[in-house]
């Protein structure tokens, strides 16, 4: 059940069709979903169980490596990986697919992205020579036999070949697999916003791979659920339960925008975007790296040496989009922690569902379900 | 009335004896209000009113230039100034007072600290030669006679010399005495929360000069105050208040400790603060300065060249320092918001206070004032 | 002598009619330079002798604070100051003169901006309400009676108003009249470039306030003739005469252009003149703020709020503006070097003009005098 | 031949016992040299020719995972790729060794280390869960069929392992390969220097990947070799010799200490060495990714959480540092050219080396060889 459906809103701004990044146009996402072996049989490294994947999310699907799309960086806790940082910050731009995967298959990822695209397109070599594919990570290992390498290169050409606009999957699949979130289970979510015509009219897309959080910090639109849920629960008296979480974990947010945004304003939306991370209860703990990347699909930085004339979004025209940014990337979250479906894993440990009933009942005692809740 | 007099609790440390800035040991604050003209008469740049002022935040009163502290510097949203931000992002230290005040007094307050600090000890001139203070600022000029730079040398010495420990005044006094806060009158706040002893026991202090933020943002312990008052408020026909906010703005964080953090870690307690701000509501707007600064009175960088030995705080056991700052840094701007009073000022311009009884009715209706809530 | 009548050439690139940041058009410069008080007589705090001042530099001088134009910022070593910084590094722009000085008058220069920018036109009052002036620093302290606060806020008007296109003064004027540069009397340099027609033809022009390096580093196009000088030059006894040097000190580097280049590529050319000053032999030692701001007056940052379309120039084509700003840094820098005359001050003490017969020499021997080089 | 062979002596701190990277105590470097296949069979896209390699440095070989050092960051220009960058500007520590190697094969190299770290030391999988490897990259897809991906993980395994002290190999071996510099064949270079005792006798430690620049911008030793190479040269009527260069390209510089130093203050390291790039000739070139890891063998970043008392070199102590890895970081890049060989690669291509004796006609011509120059 995603957060509206629960009822819940955040902010004021609409949403768009699907309220997913692939609202913006052109952007595809696409998933590999690695999930197979017993959780109790995984007591060795190498045997599984395999509790991970790969998602893919291409800025648009017409020759990416020749046709960049301005992109910006930030970092909110740096400890994880986004390679091509360095690249955007000084190109200003990305000009590969972003893959998303597990911390110790980032570097399968990046091999089979530059594979993929040298092999689709081999004229790359002569006219490029070489690209810096951006993969990003989350640390699934407390599910996943992560020291077993279970991502391979062609989970990396299934998930590239996967995307595709229209409805984006969330939850439990993709590189969100595995991943724990707020001390349940957490995955993949998206979102978006439409701003007023009069501000443009455009469209703010967000996707994360959420991974991060202490439960007591969890934070459902304003409501302290995760403080108000560990007062009541009785803890399970089986250890293999994940409880409160440690600040360990990570979190990966991309923001896809039609507005024609330069790297440098890029980078300042991934900045704001990282406050809606803060409103659901991150704190950028010490040990979770949560990097942020917005990149917009209208403006093209050239290729070509010289001067060209484009339309940019100046001045305060901003704002919305900050605001766009910050409220889908919140919002992105709660879905990602409510289309999450309980998971058992590495040594027989299991990483449980919030309990939605329960959510429901504390947001309604907190006077903030709008009267669309389903119930 | 504070927040907590309100009966909010933000998070879930403990604060220190005063909820102030002022409970890290050795820290201390003074005020210089300038408030003088009338409203109505304002008509003339120069002629007042003002409605501005100074506040200084001394790390501690040893020979602060000889005995520098560790300091690390963010900038959430930079349209705005924070001087020695290089100086402190170089050294990972400040060696003066910090002051705040309006934007177009920054000049006259970095030029009377660098007159305070050698006057009162003349050997400075051959030990150190030069300083370089830390002086920032927000954008009083919607209430103020900005333009006819009211703030004199005399009132900066003057918030150095008041400068005491014990409590802090909060509200529209000092710097904050004609600032503004999601369409509301704000100015200065501040907080502090004591660590477990099994996590150190260290304070963290934080105060805030506030200046930002659209009214429909505004989120008081998670409640979406600015939107539940919008929609019932009739607004006033005099154009003259205050409404909505434009973005505009600015807001200065100065956080304190007494762990033993150095620059580069301080750098990373200011980033996370300013989570604490946009929980309140702040996108970091393109117009609002809000920058962040964190010092530790325990780290002392060495002045002498050479090899020291000391200790520092390392590891994981940042992570509840950085949870402090957040919830510090968003009751502080809480209580900037509560303490201050409607204030009058050029061009017959009117920024009211927030009606508290409406915040205490909404708190109600969504649950969250703890039982403590005085009424 | 500037470098080039010495007979040095630095780079390929040919220079602008003046070989100066006046040979951007629009930019226009101006010193107040405050020397008066027997060098002697200096012996207390306040009564001088004042050898310091005040430059300007002005980016157009049509309205700057309506009409800003792109701009960014680099830290070589942060130890340092100049304002508006965060603002230059949020917006990719200023709106102001740029106004250098020595260390502690940065605030009654900034106080001054203010006021001269809002007596001029009192309309900005409500039109801006604001400005937040670039004012850098350079510490003339050894020489100059720095805590005497010598500079005036009528030598900044003075410098302001005295502002013009045309040949630009270097050496001992303005806010280069205090300072050292590799053990020797340094000052205000400035030199430009011309790129080719196929390159686009800009031109970029840079100034530099120099006083930074230790003597034994000091590099004249490539020759290391601090170490040659060191190895054959009799100390003088009186060690009132300034030696080696001893890393204290500070750079500003002021880098303008007409090509038409964002903030973010302008950070990119404001990090590469960094190697010119390295070239010279900075180390950007430890107590040595280099600081570099590059601006384009071309690339003009709208200021209402919308898209709108502007030439930019991009990708490669920005080499040869990395390289000129590279190349006219170094002979910037050669040129306060060779232009400052040798000055007495503070305490008796005396800074050096560098023996140019010495320099041209030593060039002579190795190789490295054009045949244009007058002897 | 190296610089010192050839009689040029950089700046004026005295050199290692091997002037290599090596000389900091515990640092290991060891390479993988892939180079088969004709040049002139190499037509398509996989069979080769293979010009291209690994080098890993070890900080040290004792259980870098768990023991990580202190490091800094700095990027002169981002296009390239350094992984892990995010994290050690985030926690101011490495924990893994660094591999080099070609731009394709990073993914490769990151998957190698990964399995490496974790197939040695399987008790990793519960102690720390993941790594995040440091790998950079420079291009050598001009001679190498780098589309081919002809690195494996065996090969980054033989690296790895290979890894001692003692004498550094330099020149066309390891990632060193395939690389060109100034338009010559480049490759891998080391350097170092030792500081006075009583600067504390504190060794710096150079490696250098190059693979950037323009020959009309190569400097030896102060001396404009490539341009005075250039106006004498022939150039060869064959095509498939490469020639000027054309800003394209890469540069990676390790920097090693046992001097204890903080990850801020590596950071600062890290970025004065990029000085010595430009020495060189070097202009951060828009398509040239030139990054600079710093790292210190003594600082140990406490993994514990807790407080921890350590030495740490403060103040302008630091200053010596700063110069040794400048001289250190020039001389390391001479000695990649010097030491390079003349090689041929993809579609028959040919880097030349650079001819010495040429170079050391020129040295002379411009009084620059010590009377220790082999001739």
């Amino acid at each position: 059940m995603r957060a509206r459906e629960l009822g819940i809103t955040i902010g004021e701004l609409p949403v768009g069709t699907r309220n997913a990044i692939s609202d913006v146009a052109g952007v595809a996402v696409g998933h590999t979903t690695v999930h197979w072996g017993d959780a109790q049989a995984g007591l060795s490294v190498g045997q599984g169980p395999a509790r991970t994947g790969v998602t893919s999310i291409w800025p648009h699907r017409d020759d990416i490596v020749r046709k960049p799309v301005s992109a910006g960086f930030f970092a909110l806790s740096g400890t994880g990986e986004m390679t091509a940082r360095s690249e955007i910050e000084e190109l200003g731009r990305i000009n590969t697919p972003i893959v998303l995967t597990n911390t110790m298959s980032v570097g399968v990822a990046y091999d089979a992205v530059c594979r993929y695209l040298f092999t689709r397109d081999p004229s790359l070599s002569d006219d490029e020579g070489v690209v810096i594919p951006v993969v990003a990570e989350c640390d699934d290992s407390y599910l996943n036999d992560s020291a077993g390498f279970h991502v391979t290169r062609e989970h990396v050409v299934q998930a590239l070949d996967a995307a595709a606009d229209g409805p984006v999957e969330e939850g439990c699949v993709g590189a969100g697999t595995g991943m724990h979130l707020f001390g349940f289970k957490g995955g993949i979510g998206t979102s978006s916003r439409v701003l007023p015509a009069n501000a443009g009219g455009w469209m703010v897309g967000v996707l994360v791979l959420t991974n991060f959080g202490r439960r007591s910090r969890l934070t459902v639109d304003g409501v302290p659920v995760g403080r108000l849920l560990e007062s009541t629960e009785t803890r399970a008296p089986d250890s293999t339960v994940a409880g409160e979480g440690d600040d360990e974990g990570s979190g990966i947010v991309v923001v896809a925008t039609d507005a024609p945004l330069d790297g440098r304003q890029l980078a300042r939306v991934a900045k704001r975007a990282a406050l809606g991370l803060g409103r659901t209860g991150s704190t950028g703990a010490n040990g979770s790296g949560e990097l942020l990347v917005a990149f917009s699909t209208t403006y093209a930085p050239g290729q070509a040496a010289g001067v060209t004339s484009k339309p940019i979004l100046e001045g305060s025209a901003i704002d919305p989009i900050f605001t766009a940014a910050i409220d889908a990337t919140e919002e992105a979250v709660l879905n990602a922690l409510f289309m999450a479906t309980t998971t058992d894993g590495r040594l027989g440990r299991v990483e449980r569902a919030i309990p939605i009933d329960r959510v429901r009942e504390l947001l309604r005692q907190h006077g903030r379900l709008s009267s669309g809740g389903a119930e």
